[in-house]
């Protein structure tokens, strides 16, 4: 019977400020990537979301970014590799702090946004991730990219992996998401994603846009909260998930 | 034979700006207490505070702040009890994730500045911070100015209590710090000092500006690092000490 | 004819977040009250509100707060009243350079949260703020609570008073606001506001709780904007003054 | 009679931590830079510099840098064209703010770090940056390196240009200055450096590494206060070039 996890960036209010829908998409999802507060989140906001991950039965997951709270970690900020390594092992401790006030415990790590974005492409910046989340404990679940830098840097450093497909993204022919700047980038149709996460999981390839089958292990699938239409596309792909037998999981039951 | 530690504030630099000299006070001390992030300090910073100590044999402590690095966290934010216990077990938290990059663990805590001073005094703060402490490890030992709501929070919630003493403030017969307002507030003077200290240690006193002698039981003595003065003050203590036979211990080493 | 300036506090969204309905609100105010990047605001929407209000023949004002985004200015920080002045020249300066970017020009500043509460109530506080309006221009508008330090500090200083009531709050018998803590703290019947108003537009005076009536001269009302009932209520208060014959103004077009 | 101006960056500590020798610098130079919060300085550092500068008949520059106070303004931020003049502007009217709290003008602008790198080489970048200055003021001055993309923005707006040369750079047979990664790129020998600048400011061209001479008009050079030799060097410049008639003038005096 095949398996496979849903993550969702979550977390991301700040202050007074509130974004996305966390309480919606908690029933989605089995494993929560939690803003550490360099891109957003705060020490209240982070309790606040830890508890409700764990009131769903959700997993808790670190999602350290660059220190930009204006720019949401989406503006890359050149830095060595060192200083990477040392903010990442940053806020993965704080997110364990936290969690501690609620008996909770971090399971997981995945970058967020331009932080992310380098990972998967720089083998120095994915390499200084991976050495922050080992040092820290060399059982934390690394979520990447599927055939990545990222994905590359976790095997290379013999920590878990799980590797990361998108439900509402197109893939060009060699194995990258299709730029935004296509008009197709982005699946709107819920039948459209819920083919291709079939494929990923139960047949263990990526469909591309010319239709090209490339395999690919996923472990788990991204699914976003900040807008209704893409809560809406997850919800569908999950029940389809479920309709066709595959079993939904944390990332810590999955064996990675 | 009495033992006592002796502990200092440190790694509160930030990004290109240096502050005090942690070289120099290293060798003096038993136990940091190191800065997180939000009054100074940096993951930079705390990863090379961590590995000086260490390579000292010095014992770290999480030294939180509140979020006002301008006011290097001298000025008091109005916030409630719940906020003050996230932010504390976030700093902690995120000390702990940089120290794991050396082979590093924090062992104690010591709130700082208007922190430290408001802790002191207000019991909901005081609490605040020692559930912060208990929930991310009830073996982290607090450190807290003798007979202050600190102290007394920390008792109360059955976590390891370092009573704190000042090696070159003169007390007022209440027990409390003479206020800097007053001239003589600091004791410039080592042989003032060294008499101060021995009766801490040795008769378990603090020796008030009158010549009171109140019962303390005193098991850290913090050395300011800031200036050439006091670090002269805090070395003639140390050899002081060890010439009355004083064994110099860190913090997890005492019997607390 | 009586006159009278509605102004609201604006452009308090910051990066991605969002808050309030700035463009709703717009349309029922004649000055606006714009944060400066210290409590919520950042460079892009400053600039993005300035050039709303210009839209809509808004005057600029500006909106200093203590420097603590994650509390939205609403946490007082412990700072000497130099401190102060200086934060307040700094955030008002700072409009100013980036309202000239749209060929606008800041004619008023009203103090946020905290900080206008303290400045509200302490004098020394208040004239900090007031030094720092004078410096950077004495013929900028004051908009403060009526009969408040801040009121008083600003006729003391010899610059322009655009003197504060507010149309949904309700009043004690010494004139200041009745506290929240009170369930008839807020007016939610627009009735009730506009009866209210008039009474302040029309008869020079605040009509309190028990009826009393305290004489004020009301130059400007604060319409708030963040939820959906305040904005309905100042959409009835800016009726019923227009219905009454009430001319409206901004802050410059009143005689201060 | 050949006339320049000698500018430093200048106001770059930050609450509670000192950058520089900004007292031993003043008497060198004719115009200061001055730093705006986002890499260095607070309101508090902001006007001490304001004050200091004014006593020493220096003239006032704006020094805006990336917002990254933990990397000193030195890691370039990916941000966009329109997000970097935003942020200008709002550094320059900060400026301009505190400024007045001493009676100051500020009368030139120049761009920090990583923001002055960044505007050398690339120029959507520093038109950016000129629009920001030209709608605060098109009368500010704009300091920037000799024939790079900043200074041909600025002439492109027909703002006043004050062109810098290096006291202390070797510079490379193209005009760039000689990377760091050489081990002759920084003059210490200040017979280097007078000989360097008065060829600058007497025969108007910059002698490079391999003795060719560039044509160039160099109407300001800039001293690093930062560090013991560098003020010894700017020292002897300042000096030199008065024991050769030039006549020393502030950027304002400067016909530009």
């Amino acid at each position: 019977m095949p398996v496979v996890n849903i993550n969702s960036d979550i977390g991301e209010s700040f202050g007074p400020w509130k974004m996305g829908d966390d309480a919606g998409v908690m029933p989605l999802i089995g494993s929560a990537n939690i803003a550490c507060g360099f891109h957003g989140g705060d020490p209240n906001v982070m309790l606040d979301t830890v508890k409700l991950a764990m009131s769903h039965g959700v997993t808790l997951g670190a999602h350290p970014g660059f220190p930009d709270l204006q720019g949401f970690g989406r503006r890359q900020i050149k830095m060595s590799a060192k200083e990477m390594e040392n903010m990442c092992a940053y806020q993965i401790g704080a997110l364990m702090g936290v969690a501690a006030m609620a008996g909770g415990k971090v399971t997981h790590v995945k970058a967020h946004g331009a932080l992310g974005n380098l990972t998967a492409v720089d083998m120095d910046a994915a390499r200084a991730l991976v050495r922050a989340i080992k040092a820290i404990d060399p059982k934390l679940i690394h979520v990447g990219l599927a055939n990545s830098c990222l994905a590359k840097a976790t095997l290379e450093a013999g920590i878990p992996l799980a590797s990361e497909g998108f439900m509402d993204r197109m893939y060009d022919d060699d194995g990258n998401l299709t730029s935004r700047a296509n008009a197709d980038a982005v699946h709107h149709d819920p039948a459209v994603a819920v083919r291709q996460v079939l494929a990923m999981v139960q047949e263990k390839v990526i469909v591309t846009r010319s239709g090209k089958r490339i395999p690919a292990e996923i472990h788990t699938l991204c699914v976003h909260g900040d807008e209704p239409t893409a809560r809406a596309l997850g919800a569908a792909v999950k029940q389809a998930l479920l309709d066709a037998g595959v079993e939904l999981k944390t990332l810590p039951e999955m064996a990675l």
